[in-house]
């Protein structure tokens, strides 16, 4: 039994975490291990990162910050993701390359080609076997969201317009990996659809 | 007036801090403005960094050290040095480029060309006008220590030799940047040395 390595992604408050509890459940139950995984904040060195990022780091360079981002990756790929996926687990991840493109590159100073050398250079081209972009209109998953003061968060409803675009173009452009799904849905129709591409996952 | 670049490298305990300050009053005593720092730790998110590299950070995994790394210096470029440079002023790093090069890729897992591409992103290719390495015997360097309980100090002996090779190498590769200086000489005839190079930059 191999590992599957999976990532959830979107912009905050389209519903990612009770998505990514279904499929662990849902997993579980078919005698799968599961390892539940975020970025930023994997590990013990990413939860002082995150804490960097999010809010004690100031003013931070948006080459620097890019770099952190990576730095969390890397360690949360050689730490938790690759000796999960080597026991034969289902990896689970809540963010990962794909969140670097869109909220770095999509919304800031960076090309999307140089973050991308980047999160592949830290994690040795680990990509996810599947990526569930989890998509809905930024007003109404701005409506969803428990806590809303952290630095991603504060810089408004274009910015967040402008990254969801940015997760579209990445789905567009690698269809086989990234699944839309659509986030305005109800609960149970976003999962009918998640679970249906994971039975082929879990499977194969 | 333009500004310069310059940093120090070597081993611990060579000297590097006292011959920084020799620099520094000299300049200044010529009417420069002088903005002395260091690698890494130049900036707030450098000295978090800083904890977290050397005490704090646990088990980093080699890809994630070099990005923290990197992180520090692209903060410390845009933050500190570039804007001083923009002023005219003599900038002093203690550690720059090199140090990565030596102690990450030197003596660990990655090849310099990884860390050298990292590092000219991270700081849009900014390199030091002149670097002094001060050249040491790791045997009577290890004795000038004052404090030896971080990280990179009890790696060994063994390791400060392969990083004063690895130091050696590099200025053997770019003579016109990098000057090697007898550090085991005593601290005014250093001094001399360094002196009778920096007349140049500052004239320049």
């Amino acid at each position: 039994m191999s590992g599957i390595f999976v990532s959830f992604e979107g912009v905050d408050g389209v519903g990612k975490s009770t998505q990514v509890e279904r499929l662990k459940e849902y997993a579980e139950e078919r005698g799968r291990e599961v390892v539940v995984t975020r970025e930023p904040g994997g590990t013990t060195l990413g939860v002082a990162l995150r804490q960097l990022l999010l809010h004690d780091g100031g003013d931070i360079a948006p080459r620097a910050e890019a770099l952190l981002f990576a730095a969390d990756r890397a360690q949360h790929v050689a730490e938790v993701i690759r000796p999960a996926l080597a026991r034969g687990a289902l990896v689970i991840s809540d963010r990962y390359i794909d969140s670097s493109l869109a909220y770095q590159a999509g919304g800031r100073e960076l090309t999307q080609d140089e973050v991308r050398n980047l999160s592949l250079w830290a994690t040795n081209d680990l990509l996810p076997d599947r990526t569930y972009l989890l998509d809905m209109d930024p007003a109404a998953s701005h409506n969803r969201l428990e806590h809303s003061e952290d630095r991603m968060e504060s810089a408004g409803q274009e910015f967040q317009k402008r990254t969801r675009q940015a997760f579209l173009d990445l789905a567009s452009h690698e269809p086989s990996r990234l699944m839309v799904v659509d986030a305005a849905k109800p609960i149970e129709k976003v999962w009918n659809q998640i679970r249906g591409d994971a039975d082929g996952l879990l499977a194969s």
